[in-house]
């Protein structure tokens, strides 16, 4: 039987949403070590829209969701569809879309507020010791469910500290590195936290998913 | 020295512009084989955005160059600065957006017109006898432009008819296998022209760009 991912995603581009190499680069990862996903979003709005070339707001609103399809080719579903049961693992690939809409952690920091369907899906698959990785800015978020949880975002900065804040407990890393959580069955990894190739990307997803396997 | 890789994409999402899964599995394997690549696109308006959801046209207007950013993470020129002196190969992933954007290959077929720009780019790099590889529907501009171009896109189809309208050889092939016209230095593989996973893009790229070395 095929182990079988959850990757939650935030959008499509890593200003306003979901950061493409590594969602492409787990998609890539699972599918090498023999598993197989489902994607999923929230289908709520972008907090907001970043022209990518120019770094400014447009004045635009996008659906996460429908954005998120984009990387899916169509193949996703909303993240309240998401049951626990049938899924081995989760994963949660960066972009600030992970903290300005599946959190707001870009603005509040250590008193960011969580999606609640991400909230619950995590929660869940704690409860049921199934193992969750999370790459880039998204261990933060993990911080902010999970009392004490043990992760990285790659080096110390004011992201740390306020993960720290929120009773984690931050360790730095560099390129591909992942910490383990035992406790709560955690794979964290920094990938573009940290200044980044993309095959830098490509191997934090894979050591991830290699973790995550070893997790079960 | 680094062989430079100049990466021309058609927006970012399959149904309306870059097929997304081709350009960072390109930008993947351009790094994996000790390259460097810089990616473009037009400043063009997208010919129209597609719900990548549900497959509707959406009433809204957005730039091939400025959604193109969402991949590039930023890092992006015009294609109107593209200088093939700079340059030892060009790549032209897939995706609709090929067929919308950078031509109306998906309207007009054997009549298509392609973008100006990426038509300059395409007979300089022939005259500089420098290697083109194309993806997915990008021979079929790549037909287009050079007469008689032996190309790929996968199965015998409706779209490989109009290649051969145009003049051009189509050979059908399947997952990962590259046609080599080593008149035009051109290097064509099927990628999502067929059911394709996330692996088998990986490897379409991988070999598209073995070939494109081999061809330099």
């Amino acid at each position: 039987m095929k182990k079988k991912f959850a990757i939650v995603i935030a959008g499509c581009g890593v200003y306003d949403g979901a950061e493409i190499h590594e969602v492409v680069m787990s998609m890539q990862a699972v599918l090498k070590h023999g598993g197989e996903y489902q994607l999923f979003a929230p289908d709520v709005k972008q907090h907001h829209v970043v022209n990518h070339l120019t770094g400014a707001e447009m004045p635009e609103t996008r659906n996460v969701l429908v954005e998120a399809a984009r990387i899916a080719r169509g193949k996703i579903k909303p993240l309240s569809a998401l049951n626990t049961d049938e899924f081995d693992a989760l994963i949660l690939p960066g972009g600030f879309g992970v903290a300005k809409n599946l959190s707001n952690f870009a603005f509040a920091g250590a008193e960011c507020i969580v999606n609640a369907e991400l909230e619950q899906a995590v929660l869940s698959m704690v409860k049921l010791k199934k193992p969750i990785g999370a790459l880039c800015i998204s261990p933060a978020i993990i911080a902010g469910i999970l009392p004490g949880a043990m992760v990285t975002i790659g080096k110390d900065s004011s992201d740390s500290q306020a993960i720290e804040k929120m009773g984690a407990k931050h360790t730095a890393t560099g390129h591909g590195e992942v910490i383990i959580d035992s406790n709560y069955k955690l794979a964290t990894t920094p990938c573009y936290m940290l200044d980044a190739t993309i095959l830098q990307i490509a191997q934090g997803a894979d050591n991830v998913v290699k973790a995550l396997l070893e997790l079960m």
